[in-house]
Formats: structure tokens, sequence, C-alpha cells
């Protein structure tokens, strides 16, 4: 059976797991205070050529959105987002809990648009019983976003414009943000990220580690932010885990070859499939490829490959996701054109 | 000036104003345990067929849907609205702070649809990531709704009918019951609502009192309601201002009778603002009225009429909404058509 | 029967209902936005000497502790209360379910003393692991105190410093605010409470009033409070009700002339239990009046005196809350007198 | 310098640490649905002798908590805890933040008591007011606590009957529960706990994983456990992560026998400190000992033994904790002794 369902399947790289196991019997303080997370803060700042960036680092996307959220925002603050955000649609309500509401814009494939949020935020400023709505608070991007799709440099800029009008932070939530930077056509670097928003979180999880996400506050962190985190849940006992991870993934520039390296296999495989035949849903530059599967195919890839089914459709055809990583291999790639002919 | 901006901009109807000067100096006690509470819930019993039916008063319509929803709701569940909902649009992020997601499906004219609803469900329940996605806890409508439409009782049957299948409870939010139960087109009444509903709440607010909802739950409310209430801040200290009220509103059919006022003046207000060639936005057989108002006619009204612009147009027209009440008075609508020229 | 329970027995006083009734059939907007609300802000603004107040009114005083607490702290931050707080004990967790600790400490009759505060402060400060507690944000303190005891403007004035030297808002529950202010002993006045607090509420619904408590920021409130209380159902549709009544109170010194009646007939109160044998168990200066009252006169007051009974002895006597009010009569505590032989 | 500060400064024990990198290039599916997690979880029901229990696997302590608790209460319940409680001290106010009062009583060297509990729970029911508290709805103990101490059996049992009582669940925090069970004289195994709780962890962290605390209920979980972690930010995407630690410390009795160690290594470490002449805090039969530290003796441990001050004292003596671990190596308590001169 080959695997292609999502970017989380594997352990972590070899290299980061060869680290953890020589620290391992090393004693460490507690609670992210010790040598590895100051090393991979000092590391991601001069990524980001922030060197005033307060860096956190958390376990999981779901905990580091509702934590860097409910920092920015007061109690009568929602959080726009699009309406296929993550925290949205996959996160169970987790900014709810915190009680906060998702002002959600239709968006395109994913993607929040300038204009968009500017006509939002006009409308809601010009109706006259916008004392009684929840107040927006706060702006939501992915990058890339939950399509694979990613925003231009441009794109940032103007959302950025707009924020700065109605005095709103941008936070860009990066589950998958090595996969964004390193996309062929992307415009966006780490720098211009940490340029344009209040917070970001460079994924951990979905690209080379076993767990683990840096919240990155370019400007400074709300006051707080880590009594926070642990009202939260999101501190780490042994915290040190996450920055060995941190450290080894921005040592040598391993986050931005593994990344290549799932791009690269992103696009063998978006080849393999439309020479096969299966048009696309949308075109993803980054790791995650969208294409629509008919009923033949699926028959034919059924007990050999896994796939995500994003959205079944009445003919028995189907919307599915098949997503590269870090670890995928070449050879399961070309396996999967023999499978389907080509 | 004429006002036909919303339905609470009186005081109380006179019968409701007199019994609280009669009551004043008597002595109960509080936090609605007293004699007053005791007979109003017993009198709206009856009008619900529903002996077994829980009562509590509360103040406003926005703490009643929070304490209501939150009651029925588990901390991962979410309460589906029609877009255009109270909850979801109008009551400042309420149910949110209570932790809970309003689940919004679009609607037609301010219903939710049994179709839609089930088609939501239905899609929701084969989702295989469902159990990462806000749960489906309750159904929320209002009637009339905020365009003033109404459900037929074939269209509530229809609801009940999904709900059940879904095991969810249905809400209905009465903020102006009265209004719609005497609709000239109304097949709905108290027993009806009653029996389709989980729990509803009797708008006092804007139909005749100084203030005042009555939640009703006719198959007994969640335990520990009234502390969940004292909790949300809902508890008014002096309860028999409110059982005085509503005792009033259920003797000698004194909601019904000015419910039906109302109505009478909405439709010689509609009958006007048709004559005078204003548009429908939407038919609606209730209390307030949606025309569209042209620049020239919203100049003609501009410092003698006064009404709620519910959206501007880009043309300078508007759509605007009027209101009648248990408290306008016909001279009033007669006064808007001379000034209309009708 | 006699009654003397709590101060919330009656409707309000007449001098506030007729103004009700008069302005009844008045057209004005909604939700506070009204001359009567703007009239009654601009007389607490005068009584406070406090030109820059902040002022919204509230219908009850749970709602407003939970409002006005939730608007200062950060989502990490708790509030400080002494161990009988009414935040602490009698609001149902209505400061929890906003998301925040009550940090009790001991106190003493009811009162949170500086020294103790102080001290309290100071360890947590040292505390190595104070980044996993709930950070102190605020301090709230009642006055009169739910055991009727005061504060001296002494008292106030070290509070304030420690608040000062800790970068903590003070905040004062001022349910019964009018009973403290024309206790006999009193050296607290309007001005002074709002001198030395951040926020505080003017109690009405114990004071005269039908309803209605006015939250005061004598600073200026937090940004977006107002939707903050919409968010919490704390928003009146029908806000002038509370403009009439707060206007009413501050008119020819209405809200001083009620609570000094109550302080007068509690002090007669008081007179006559003692010359009954009814050892007080504090010494209360204020409309509420605790005494021990032993088996035997418990038993003669049966059937034909109210109290409300603080606390069962195991010998069978209790401590005994006696209150008066604007609306006690000198001829019901003269036959209280008589029932107890004096 | 020598580190018995805490039991979470190393990383994971040699046998899980093999187990991770054995399986790493493995692929499976997400969310803890692979089957390491399931041969866990079955482990662990034999070990509970609970056929039915469900578990599930979180990333630590904090949020376990949390999560359970929520998961058993209405939004008006709070959780009885010892007031040294770590829900109630060391959890940034976890639980407020999720809605819940934490309903503290003294306790005892941080056990609650059968008795004490009863008595709350009588008071509660019978104080008249109670309706406007917040409703006890859950007994929170840790074994071993805070302080090290242990429940015995026929403890647990009282408290047990106590909740049955009054019709609430009883939850044990085990954050160090290998410890608790493999102390000398306890008489609590791992089924007893599992017979008395309706809920419970496992603690991971502190007892030999890199991270992973196993949540159990013996009964079944309550319904939608996973999407209330998925909510709160606690489901872990590569979830067999947790599963491959759990299922290596449920294997030839790895958790019992390292624990085990830690104690022998808790009892030497209390033999030398009390050879040294440091007297007892509290006699703690785990691996945490609290000692009483004199001036001079801390002066002779500094630069070269570090521990954990609990209490700073007036005389310049501190209360200390000392903590040994499935890592802590006997020579380094004898390196200890001869610091210390014996």
């Amino acid at each position: 059976m080959l695997y292609f369902n999502c970017d989380y399947m594997e352990g972590a790289h070899p290299e980061i797991l060869s680290r953890l196991m020589e620290s391992n019997m090393e004693q460490t303080f507690g609670y992210g205070s010790d040598p590895y997370c100051d090393a991979a803060k000092e590391k991601i700042r001069r990524e980001c050529h922030s060197p005033q960036a307060d860096i956190f680092f958390l376990v999981g996307g779901t905990q580091t959105n509702a934590a860097v959220i409910k920092a920015f925002l007061r109690p009568f603050e929602g959080v726009i987002s699009a309406q296929t955000g993550h925290i949205n649609v996959h996160e169970a309500g987790a900014i709810e809990t915190g009680g906060h509401k998702v002002l959600s814009l239709a968006g395109q494939d994913g993607k929040l648009g300038a204009v968009e949020l500017e006509a939002y935020l006009e409308a809601f400023a010009r109706d006259e019983s916008n004392t009684h709505m929840v107040q927006p608070g706060m702006v939501y991007i992915s990058h890339p976003t939950e399509y694979g799709t990613l925003y231009t440099a441009q794109e940032l800029r103007d959302l950025r414009r707009v924020c700065d009008r109605y005095g709103l932070p941008l936070y860009l939530d990066g589950a998958r943000l090595g996969y964004g930077l390193m996309a062929e056509e992307a415009d966006v670097d780490m720098e211009t990220v940490a340029a344009y928003c209040d917070a970001f979180y460079i994924g951990g999880t979905k690209v080379g580690a076993l767990f683990g996400e840096a919240a990155v506050f370019p400007k400074g962190a709300p006051k707080g932010f880590f009594t926070l985190m642990k009202q939260q849940g999101a501190v780490l006992a042994k915290g040190r885990l996450l920055g060995i991870q941190f450290d080894a993934l921005f040592t040598d520039g391993l986050y931005y070859r593994i990344s290549a390296h799932a791009i690269a296999m992103a696009m063998k495989l978006k080849e393999t499939l439309l020479r096969a035949g299966c048009p696309l849903f949308l075109d993803s530059p980054t790791n995650q490829q969208f294409v629509v599967l008919s009923t033949q195919k699926r028959e034919i890839l059924r007990d050999r490959v896994s796939y995500e089914v994003w959205q079944e459709r009445e003919d028995g055809s189907a919307i599915a996701r098949f997503a590269t990583s870090w670890a995928t291999k070449a050879a399961d790639i070309d396996s999967l054109g023999r499978i389907l002919g080509v």
C-alpha cells in the first residue's frame, strides 16, 4: 500500500531524531528554560531578520492558534478568517471555547483577499448597529492555505495595509510554512513573513519534526504569553525537546532542504496525476495536490494507494488530496504512476 | 417626528404598569420565588397545554438565548442557526463567549429549512474528519424571524422530524412571538410551538412589557438551569416584577390582544407604503415591514419620519425597516401616508 | 408577619415609580441612548466630581461584576477578593464562567486589608513558579461588605497605594453603596470612592430602584465596554428605564435621603435587638444587622417575624441577619420589640 | 553540579527511545488511530482489570486535567480539590479558563479527606442559598499528592463512598502515579485506582516517557471526549508517539520497574538527608522529599547541588524539595552525602 494521505505519517527526520538521542540523558530545567530553546530561538530570529522577536515553542497547531489568537483579542472581539480556514473548520471550536467568534469571509481557493477584507471592514464600520456585533480584532490567514495555495508578497503587503488602516494584527498559520517558502513560484520568504505579520508560526509537525510549532512575534509577544500558554495546557514540561528539534531544523538549512524535497516530489506527483488523466481540482504549488478522481480511477487505486477523499461527488467521482512530505520517496510516486498506467 | 424604528420605544402597556403600581409596596421574597411568578407560570402552562413545562423569567433576549443554549450544549457542540439569526449577528458573540460556535446555514428570508438542515447534518455525519469539527448540538430558529417572516406548522413539523432523527433539541427565539402568533396567515399557535420545541421563549420586552422574557421548557428544563441563569447574571433580584408582567400579559388574553393590534397597524402601514410606491423588500406578515425607499422618498421623510435603515444601497436608496407595536397609533400611520402624499 | 429578610422585598420608591409612569408613553431610542440616561450620567458625574467618568447602567449586580471584571482582566489574570466576597460565594461562578479565577484572601469581617493584600502580592512576586500561576490582575472589594462593615477613607487610601505599587485596578462593589455612605460613622463619600477606585458601581436594586446598577469608571471605561455588556446579556433594550431611575435617585438627594432612613431604622433595630438580649455577631454600622438568636428567641419569633438565617449552630441557636431598607417602617421595628418583650 | 530539582530533567528511558527510533519511518494514520495506540490501550486495560475502559493519550498533565474535568462538569459546576491541588495552584487557571471554579478545601499534607469532603457537601446541601452558588460537580485528588503523600486503599474507598452518596465522579491526577504505586508502604495498585475512580491518568512525562499521559475512564468516557480534546488543543497529530511510549511502559512491567528504582533512590536520599541532620518537613514515601535546610546547609550546597526551594523562611532557612526519578543514579546521592559530610 502506498500512502499519500497527509504529511504527518512518519516520525521525524533522522537528523532531528539523532539530536534527540544524543541529548537524551542530559539534565536541563523544564518548560523551555534550557540552552537548546535559547539557541533555536536565536537561529529563528536570524532567519526572520527580527532580532527583537519573541519566540515560544508549542506542541501542535490547534493549541498554537488558540493561544496566539486569545492573546491578542479582547473578549468581545473575533478573528477574521476565510471560510475554509483551519480554525473555522477543523479545530473543533478551539477559538470559540476561548470565547471568540470566527468571523468568516468567503475567500477564494483558501485565501483571504485584501479587497474582500477591506469591504467587510468598511461595511462593519458603517453599520449603525455595530456595537451590538462581534468586533473584528485580528486577521488570520494560512500560508500555504488548506488548499495548498500561496499568497504573493504583494498580496501580503495589501493585507498588511488594510490591517494597518483598521488597527488589526495579522496572524499567519504556518503549519506547512516550509512547503510554502520553497514552492517554485514563491516570492515570500521568512523575512517577508516576519515583516508583514504581528504573529505567525513555523510548523514543525508537518515539516520534519516529531511535533512542535514555533510561534514568532516579530514585534514582541503580548504580555503574559507564557502564562497564557500554560493555562491553555500548551507548555511542554521537557521543553527542550522542542528546542532541540527547531535548533536542528534551522541548522544548515535543514528546514528548507527537506521542504524543497517535498515540493520536488509534489511536482512529480502532479505531473504523474496529470499524465494519468486526473484533472486538477485547483493548481497547488505546494505539497498538497487536489485532483479529481473518476470512479474508474478510484477503482484502480483501491487497496493499492491511500489518499484523502476531500469531497465525494454524486456521480461517484471525488476530489482527492495527495500529500507529499520531507519523507516522500520518488520511487513511490513512480509506483503510483505504474498503477495508473503511465 | 414620527417613529417607526422598532417595537421597544415606549414603556409598558398601561394594564401592566398599573399592576406593577398596585403591588409596589407588597413584600415578597426574591429571585422568582413569589406568588406572582407562580401564577404567571401556571397561566403559561395552560396556554401551552404543557402542564409539565418548566418556566423561568429572564430580563432580556440575549441573556435568554445565551443561557438556554448553554444549558443544552456540551462544550464541543455548536448551535445551528440561519446566517441571519439574531444569535449569529446582533448579540455581540454571546454564544461564543459561552464557548460555543454558531454553525450558520444560509437559510432563506431569515428562515431555516428542514431540507437545508437535513442536508447539512447528513454531510456532517458522512464527513470522515467530523470528530475534528464542532458537533451540531442544537437547532435555533426565530419566529417571527429577524425579517418578520413566519414558519408554517408544517415547516415546524419538518424541522422537528429532522431534529428527532439526529437527536437535536429545537429552540425557538420568540422575541416577537405574539406578533407571529397573531399574524393573519399564521397557522402556528402557542400550543403548536410548545409541541414542537424543546425550549422557546415568549418575548415580553417587545410585546407590551417593560422588559422580560419567559423561557419555556415544555418537557422540563435541563438540570440546574436556575443556577446557570444566576451564573450568567440573568436572575432578577425582584423577580416578581417579571411574574407580575407575565401574569398580566396572560390575563384575559392581553398578550394576544395587543399583538393583534400591532399586526393590524402593520398591515395598514404596509398598505400605505405600497400605495405610496415603495416596493416591499420582502413580504412580511408581521409587525416589521421591509421596503425599498428611493432617494427621493428618503428625502421626503427626512426630519419627519424615523425608521431603521437596514441596508444602504449604492444608488442612494435603502432597504428600510418600519416596525409597529402594541403602542402604535393609527393616526401616526395616517400622518405617514399624508407625508408620502397618499 | 414582619419581614426583615433583605432589602429587596418591595418595588421602587414612589418618587421613582411616578417618574416611570409619567414617561411611559414617550418614545425614545433603545439601549441607553436616550436623554434620561444622559441626564442621569451627568448627575452622577457631578456627585463623583469626575467630569470624565464613563457610566453605564446595568440591571443587576452579578452581571455588573462579571462585565466590569472581564473588561479589565487579561485571560490569565484573576481578581483578588476577600473569601467572603459576593463574587466568590454567591454569584454561582459568574467570574469563572468568564474564564477568571477568584484569588481569595482571608480578609476580616468581610473586608480586605492593605497589609494582607500587600503580603500576598509580595509573596507572589517572589514565587519562582509564578509564571505557572494565575496572575493577580484586579482587586475587588465591597462597600458595605457582605457583613455590613465599612472601609474607612484611610483604609481605601492604603488599598489604593498597594494597587498602585502593583499596577492593579481597584474595583468596588457598591450594591448597597448608599447605606455605606450614610452610615453614622462613615468618612467615605461618593467623591472619595471615585477618587480611589478605577471602577465601582452604585447599587440601585437594593436602594430604592425597581432594579439597576450604575457602573462608574472615573478615569474612563475599558475600550468596547458597551459591546462587552451586550455580549454578557447585560444591555437593557428599554435602557431609559435605568436612566429614569438613576436620574430620580440623584435628584434632590433622593439616594442619600432614603439611605439615611434605612440607617436610622437599622440603628433602631440594633438597639431593639440588643435591648432584647440578642448579642451582636459583629457590630455593623449599616442596614444589615447580624445578631445571635438563642433557641428560645427563635421560638418566639417563629411565624411572626421573618429574617435570614446566616448560620445554624449546633446548639439550636443561629446567627441571623436582619435588614432594613428605604422602605422599612419604624412601626414594624416597634412591633418586633413588643414581640421580643421590650 | 548535582540536580535533584524535579523528575523531568532528562529525556526518555532508553527502552522507550529505542522503540521510537525503530518505528520512525513507518507510516501510520494520525491522531491516535494507529496500532501502537491500540496495543497500548489494551495493555493498560489489562493492568486496570477494566476491559471496558476508554483510554486516551494526551501530551501533558495540565491539558489532561483541563479536558477531563471539562468533560464531566456542567457549566455551573465546580471541581472540589485540596487547597494545594495542582489544578488550584500551578496550572495558571486552566480550569477557570474552561469556565469552572475550583472549590478548594483545606486538606492535609496535600490530601483531601473523606470526612472533610462530606462535611463540606452536607453543609452545601443544607445551605438555603445554594442555588446561587457553584454546584459541586466532581472531586479531584492527586496520588501521589503535590507533597509526595499517598492515599491508602481505605481512604480511597471512603472518598468513593462519599462521592457515591452525592453523585459525584472521582478523578485522580496520576502525574507521578508509578511512584505512588511502588512506594514501600503503598496498598493501592492500578486495579484499585481503576476500581474507585471514574477517571484518572497514568503519568508518563515524569515516569520515563519523553512526554505523555494516559487518561483512563474505567466505566467509559463522557460522550465526545476526543472532540473535546481536539478543541482543547490536546490531540497530537502523530498520536502513535504516545502509543509507542505507553506500549513500551507497559511491556514487561517497565513502568513499575523504573518507578521502583526511583523509590529506592528516594529512600536512600531521605536517609542521607536525615543522617546529615536535615529534618523532614513531612514524611513522604515517594520520589519527592521535603526537608528543612538550614542557612548553613544551604551555603554548603550552593553551586554544588541544585534543588527546588519550596518555601523561603524568614530566618534564611528553607523548605526544599529533592526529587528522584527513573534516571537518578545512586552515585549522585552518595556525592550529595559526601558534600553534606555524611
